[in-house]
């Protein structure tokens, strides 16, 4: 049976577009750029939480929920912020039948909302570190609107932190982007990723300094995929969160905020779908390994239920599939449209040979194995798709990142993959110049690839591109 | 140290107040009705769904997540529905900086968004049944707000299916409610419900039953905590969700809705709270034993610390409080307030004879143990814990359940807890008259306390009180 996908490399929006339709992750919603996660696309986006949620109560951070509705006047007190969402503010104006005395506005984030309720739980240094994090829904107006990219309303966790000391505020900030958010999107979501720092142009409203995961889309057009930002005093100042220092002065806090939303699910897609469809790492597959019952004869059945056991006495997600009224292609298509990693075919005509056919996601190789090391067999390659994903994934992008000298060079570059070029060279001026043409700073770092913590840009590396 | 709660007894409303205050569950957010969910709390609700969502996902369904935003032209096509809440709703007037052409709606539930979803996913009977779950906030405008009961925005779960028959459809219904929530109930929050199906005049707007699980709490009022609906054909006629049967003709899905949400927190303060703040069950205990460094003195701390690793080893959720620069008073009263089921207080003195202190939340009792046996011991105390507040609670609901013959002794007896007499004899009539004074009919069921589910309700017996 023939993929019903628009191939990738004929117009890969629309590919994109027919991934997420044929693979059943999402639907748009009535009202423009809402988006509804179907059940194969939520469970995705569940096992990519549990992922996050336990690196970042590793890190010491708490879950909490703040209110969807947040005052006006809230979000007027740090200027440089409501300047940054004004345009995309959703706002109430009727509640409970009539109209409301001050509007409401649902909330684009919930920094200002997290930051009046800082002020009023911080006291002292013993109230320092105070580290929350939200798992929410939040809502920007969207005007051109894309599946899981940039949606009206999406899913995200926003992570709010106050410190006594700026020094441990960057490191915290740092901490949440390397073992947080890096260590996800490479260990979980098999997604190589560059960081580094945003230009000032680039960086979030009301931010002195934003960390950024940016990851190479299978179209050579750069993904952010989660940014933690360093926010100074800016905040604790315009909502007044001061603390008394062990020495009885007062102070204001230092504080970061930091988040990553059900755009890791565009990324999943966009790195590593082909031709077929999705292809899952293991560690974010609601269904690890398929056991496809070919046709309903002789001990065909019985010898599939024992792999399905088999597998999940193992630890593995498995679900056995036994619809025979549908046809076996039709099957075998959906699941590569849906990417599980690993296809065990049980049929009674392998079965009397003593064999079952294991077929890999990723490469779609096809082999015999005996039915009684099958099992073990399907584990091993479904260990070896995750490793093999993210390998295939970071030699694409390595090969599409072109070291430039100018920014003509950075513009022809930008329109395969990404441009890398010294900052002193490009400049805020060149930035501009970058812009006008659609192309964005992504990150700033040293020309080693790391991450820089000196205070001025200067001799760092600029890693520019189309963005999503 | 004194508790600084208002007595239960001398003001049940003022003590759940301050219980919410002092233990740091939530607190008031600034738009009328909100509320934010503080850490200690959320990490209470995070377990309670973890809790329900696996017997949610044991039961077949799979979840998923609808916009938050819908057409106000959805909600009417349900008649009886859009009825029952219109008061309620709030309205977004204005997006993306301008005044939208068509309002949208907050969801109140997402009944008719995942109906209009159901209509265009469902074809044939090979596509049922469907069953989805959901994890959200929704939003209904409360006049009368009170944190975790009623609320402008509350979490929820709503789970909506559509199935071949009627007798599945209800099947499915009971099976909710048996074995998702009351099994949840019961085990998880160790609160006992009675179980039973809604009078006409309290169900649910749109269903044909509403199968519902009242608890009684502290006051003897009574708190709906959750209810599972059939729904019947009434949404698949007004969204035509229609499917070909087997033998090729078309006929509407049978449907069932369900919810419980942030409020069962409001159901554990109320049911197994004392004068000295919450008392948790294990099984949703964010901490399950602290173990307090009473003085920071020779081998103590070091005691502490293997205490905690011993605990956490075999299993247990535990905290080392070793913060003693504040007052031990202080610190031991945090915990009572917070619920926590089993304290350790490693101390020099105790320690030099060999000992700690083993202090049980629910009685209060305090027993030396010895240092080599004191983990064991205190995860004994921590699995009695769960079994006697569930014990405790059931036994003050039962005294409080009065048999009755009439409608005047209804009457009476509610003042105290629940009456439970025939629906032959209450009916209608006597229904609105209770109603007149603020008593409602909880649930129906038989005299033996069974589910009924014979379609009409002669025989029954009707259990009415108070209600929150």
């Amino acid at each position: 049976m023939a993929s019903p996908l628009t191939p990738r490399a004929t117009d890969f929006p629309r590919w994109y577009q027919d991934v997420i339709a044929q693979a059943e992750l999402a639907d748009n919603g009535p009202v423009r750029g809402t988006m509804v996660i179907r059940p194969w696309g939520y469970a995705i986006w569940e096992l990519v939480q549990a992922e996050m949620d336990r690196r970042i109560k590793a890190a010491g951070a708490d879950n909490a929920y703040f209110p969807l509705f947040i005052p006006d006047s809230y979000l007027r007190r740090e200027a440089e912020h409501v300047e940054g969402f004004s345009p995309e503010l959703a706002v109430v104006t009727h509640g409970g039948g009539k109209e409301l005395e001050e509007p409401v506005v649902v909330r684009p984030t919930s920094e200002t909302i997290i930051n009046s309720y800082f002020a009023k739980w911080i006291q002292s240094y013993r109230d320092l570190p105070l580290a929350v994090n939200q798992w929410a829904n939040v809502v920007r107006w969207e005007l051109r609107p894309r599946l899981f990219l940039r949606t009206t309303e999406f899913l995200w966790q926003e992570g709010h932190t106050a410190h006594a000391t700026q020094e441990e505020a960057r490191r915290y900030a740092l901490r949440i982007l390397t073992d947080v958010y890096r260590e996800t999107m490479v260990e979980a979501l098999a997604v190589p990723v560059l960081t580094g720092h945003k230009t000032r142009r680039e960086r979030f409203a009301g931010a002195i300094r934003s960390w950024t995961c940016e990851g190479m889309m299978g179209d050579g057009k750069a993904l952010q995929m989660g940014t933690s930002h360093e926010l100074g005093q800016n905040f604790a100042r315009a909502f007044g969160t001061q603390f008394s220092t062990a020495d009885g002065s007062q102070d204001f806090v230092w504080q970061t905020s930091w988040g990553a939303s059900t755009r890791l699910i565009g990324a999943l897609i966009m790195t590593h779908g082909d031709d077929a469809g999705l292809r899952l790492p293991p560690q974010v597959a609601p269904v690890q390994v398929v056991v496809l019952l070919v046709r309903d004869e002789g001990s065909a059945r019985r010898a599939a239920e024992a792999l399905r056991d088999e597998l999940a006495a193992a630890g593995l997600r498995v679900r056995l599939d036994d619809r025979v009224d549908q046809s076996f292609g039709r099957r075998s298509v959906d699941w590569e449209l849906k990417g599980v990693p690993a296809r065990l075919e049980v049929g009674p005509r392998d079965l009397a040979a003593g064999e079952v056919v294991l077929v890999r996601r990723d490469t779609r190789q096809k082999r015999p194995v005996p039915v009684a090391g099958a099992a073990a067999e399907a584990a091993g390659d479904i260990a070896e798709v995750g490793r093999s994903l993210l390998a295939e994934a970071a030699a694409c992008r390595d090969e599409r990142i072109a070291a430039v000298d100018s920014v003509g060079d950075a513009l022809a570059a930008a329109a395969e993959g990404f441009a890398e070029l010294g900052w002193d060279r490009l400049g805020v001026e060149g930035e501009e110049r970058l812009a006008a043409e659609g192309i964005t700073v992504r990150c700033l770092r040293t020309p080693d690839g790391e991450l820089s913590l000196a205070d001025d840009d200067t001799g760092l590396s600029a890693v520019v591109g189309r963005a999503y």
